[in-house]
This record gives C-alpha cells, structure tokens and sequence, in this order.
C-alpha cells in the first residue's frame, strides 16, 4: 500500500493542486478555478471536492494518505488561522479546521510564500539546506524564512514579509501596503520597471532600450539589454544589486541563512540576477553571514504545491 | 530533594555565575575573575572549580543538579561549538562539550546576546511572550532573536546580530566590524554620543550640554538633557529615535516578533527611549506588525546567567 499525500496552492485566479507520494514525487498536478465571489464560500469546497474526485479516480484509500496541505495568500499563524485574505474575498478564520472538517484528513496551512519557501528547501533550489530565506521577485516582492526545516510564520503572521524592508528614506512614492520606500518598490517587476522609465526619462544616454515604446517595457527587457551590456541597463543592475544585496545583508543580520533562494517571475533572468546581488551582498553583509549562497529557484509555479505537501510530510 | 542548576555569563573581565531552583529563582550570585591570558585556557577550568565548590558548599548531589548553561562572546552554532571569540583569547572548539567534561554534568551554551534575550523572555522584561527580539545599547549594540521560546542561533552563529544592520549609504567612518553605516555606530552608547559631539561641533544653537567638557560628556548627559527639553538634545533623541525605530521596522519584516526589549547600559535613560523609539516604528513598520510591543529589559547584568539558566531547563 502506498503512502499519498496532497499539496494546495491557493491564488487569485487558479487553486493549483498536487498529488505526491511519501518520497516527495509529484505524481500529478491540475488546477481549478478560485471563485472568490460571495466572500469565497466555495473556495474550500472546491478544494475538497477535486481532492475527493481525485483520490477515487486513483483509487486511494483514505488511510492512504498522509494529509493535504495548504498555501493561501495571507497572514497565517502557526495555528492554521488565516487573517483576513482580502484578495480571496476571506475574513479571518482558521483554514485549517475548515478544510480539515471537509475532508476528514489532517490538513496543515502556511502562507503562501512562506510554504513556497518551504518547498525550495525540499525540493527545489535550497535542496539539503535548512536554514533558507526565498525572495520572491514578482508583481511584487515575496519571502520565506525557513529555520531547521520549518517555516517561521511570525507573531502575527508577517514572518518573511521582505518585501516591506523599508529601503529609501527619500521616496516620494507610496508602496502598496501604504508606507513610503519598500524594497519592492524597487526590485519586483513592476518596481524594477518603474526605475527604469524613470531613468530613460531622467538621462539622455543612448540605450537600446529606447526602442521599445515605454509602454510596452517589460522588466525581461530590461535584463536582456543587461545581458547585451546596453551600459543604461547596466546601471539599472547596478541599482537592483545594490537595493536587493543591502536588503539580504541586512535579513542575515537578523536570521543569518546558509542560503538565499530567488525566484519569481524576474528570477528567469537568470545567474546574471545573482552575480548583482551577491556583489552588493558581500559589501553590506556582516562579515560572519558574509559567506552565505545565492540560487535562483528551481520550482517555478509548482514551489507552492511542494511546500504544501511537505507542511503534511515533516 | 531539591532541583538546581547553574547559568553561567563569561564576559571579557568578569565571569558571572548564579545558581537557580528549578522554578527559575535566583538562589545566589557570584563573580570570578575572566583570566584570557594563554589564549584563555584557564577561563573553563576555573568556572569548573567554582561550580564544584558552590556545590560542596551548599551540600549539593550531582543528581540535584539539572546542568549549567553558559553563555560566552562569540558566534556559538546549536551544537555548542564557539567560533573564535578573539576577546577571549579563544579559537574554535566546542564549548559545551569541555565543560561537560570538566564537570561531568549537563551543559548547554550560547552566544551572550542571544541568551540575555532569553533570559528577558523567561524571567525579565518579555516575560509572558515566546517571539522576541531584545536591543542591546552598550558600548555596542548587540541583539537575541528568540522565536517559539527558543534562541535563533543562525548557521553561522551570527542570529541577531543586529547591531550591523546597514543604515546609511553616506557614513564615511567604519564601525569596529570593518562595514560603514551599521546600526552600532548611531545607537550604541559610543555612536550616540559621537553623534552629539558632531551636532554639538557642527550648529551653534545653545545647548546645556555645551556646558560639559565635550571630553567628559557621556550619554547619560544627552538623555537628561532629553529629559530637560534641551532643544539640540531633543533633535538627537529623534535621531536615535528614527534609527532604532527604522532598524526595528526592517526585524519586524523578517521575524515579526511578539516585543521587543531595549536593554543595555543606555536603556537605564528608562521610558523615553522607549517612546522615541516608537515614534518611529510605528510609522516605518509593514502594518501587520505595527502592533509590536516595546518593554525595557529588567534583569540587568543578571539576564546572561538567568538566560544560561534557562538553556538548561527549557
């Protein structure tokens, strides 16, 4: 008889699901839709529902599995209580009794970022580490902290929020959470692009990325003028280095990682990413974190599901 | 039959030692002498003999005695092995393991700043919390990460070395570790008054420190004048108050502590740090942390061996 267990990760747009067995294979993956009307009511039964479909469909027997984890965009405390996951249309509650009672199987929650973390130790970029931070280079700016193998979820469930390091004490700009100067104001795609434009617009400076209607920049522009040496891309480099190198020396200071794992979006730029990071790291860090690794991630869309499972499987 | 052990503090000229009951009380406290000469090989085996003696002296069994924690200056890994505590005299080896072999009972070791925080959750100024950060305003800055009840150590022995968080790109000076800019050279005992003495040089306001040799002005003399409403004071007071508050904000976004204590010789300036400091936090911290309490530390000298203590009856 074979050991099973599920992995959940919930977005926005799509719940991405995920069978493994016990030695961390991903046997199958699918996705159905999130319907985040009516406060988000079916969100869960969904979940139950395509993980009940499922496990008749492969003929499991529910003493065959371990357990199902979740990810949920949201602060959520080590107690599997969701706080108030306003783009789900979900108040605050706990995720993981919900979701338990449904299925009548051992449910584990995280953070979405958090577990994402979680599964870049297991499986992905961080594999045989155990002290691990994930930034995660998107729409905007993610993170994970991973100490001994497990997630640290934060007081109030705001533990890897780097996004939020606050960085410029001169930005005039708002970030998304309301406060002025954030780390992802600079470094996520749309800050990184943000940059950018405001430099094209700043310098004369020949660049081939005046090509493009600004409208049409995209921060994969950006890096691959990086890659043609276009020395105004260059010096955007320069600055993305130095923001997210000072704001990794300063996460080592606090939690000093054996590892530091990028991914996200902006990460399929590739090693040329980390050859700007580690460079403005190594000038910033303290000098007993100053050893420390960079990777970039190895999960792609699929780090939630992993860390799901393993919220079950550790 | 009664149940003790002992909490150990090795500072560069003093050692302190306490021997609690199992219910966290401190019994007795005592000092010997920190000999570094001969690359400090005297300093175990006469913290050894002093534990022995006590424990004849109070007609204790080997079995009363739970074990001894100890808590040293230097990098010191969830193994117990200390990594060149050069104000020692000390290279690399494990701690925990020679003096258990010189004692022939339980040991369990630290880094000093980590176990103070410790020492401030169990019995001290965060007493009731599990997720805490302790600041430590010395002569430098030192910190503790305590997450679920228990020590952050870090792979390389460096968690909570918050003292070098990076805070200023113009800084010209180098602080002791050899980086520009870090937390240390603004809010320590040292960097505070340093910063008094360049506002004093640089502006011509009057001020009632002015009437102080600057030679002789210490940072107790800065906080009083704080306290009198001196107007220059007053502007370094924020200062302080927009670094350590900042400083706390950026911890916060990556641990996302319960509270945070303010210890050390500057926090004897007493509540008012504690509202400056907030000042700030409050305005710089990502929201689901802003609700993050701050405490003055209330063991003094003692948290180092209440914080040992604890190491052994955790």
């Amino acid at each position: 008889m074979g050991r099973y267990c599920f992995g959940v990760d919930v977005g926005g747009t799509t719940v991405k699901l995920g069978v493994f067995n016990e030695d961390g294979d991903l046997l199958e993956k699918w996705e159905i839709p999130t319907v985040t009307k009516n406060g988000g009511k079916k969100i869960l039964p969904d979940i139950s529902a395509s993980i009940l479909a499922k496990m008749e469909e492969r003929e499991m027997e529910r003493e065959e599995v371990v357990g199902v984890g979740i990810g949920a965009p949201g602060p959520i405390d080590s107690e599997g209580t969701i706080y108030d996951a306003v783009n789900l249309g979900w108040g605050t509650f706990s995720l993981k009794k919900e979701l338990q009672i449904l299925l009548n199987l051992p449910v584990e929650a995280g953070n979405d970022a958090n577990v994402a973390a979680l599964g870049e130790m297991w499986q992905g970029g961080a594999r045989g580490y155990e002290n691990v931070v994930l930034v995660t280079l998107g729409t905007g700016v993610g993170g994970g902290v991973i100490l001994d193998g497990k997630i640290l979820p934060g007081s109030t469930g705001a533990g890897g929020e780097i996004g939020h390091l606050h960085m410029n004490d001169e930005e005039t700009l708002s970030c998304g959470c309301g406060n002025k100067g954030c780390l992802e104001q600079y470094v996520s795609a749309t800050g990184f692009l943000r940059m950018a434009k405001e430099k094209l617009a700043a310098v004369d400076d020949p660049s081939s990325l005046r090509k493009t209607d600004p409208a049409d920049l995209t921060a994969k522009d950006v890096w691959d003028a990086v890659k043609a040496e276009d020395p105004l891309a260059l010096s955007l480099a320069e600055e993305f280095g130095k923001y997210l190198g000072k704001a990794c020396a300063n996460i080592a200071c606090v939690v000093n990682p054996e590892i530091f794992v990028i991914g996200g979006g902006v990460s399929k730029a590739g090693n040329i990413l980390i050859d700007y990071i580690q460079k403005y790291y190594k000038q910033y860090a303290f000098h007993s974190c100053r050893g420390a690794l960079f990777t970039l991630a190895r999960l792609g869309n699929d780090a939630g599901i992993y860390g799901a499972a393993k919220l079950i499987l550790s």
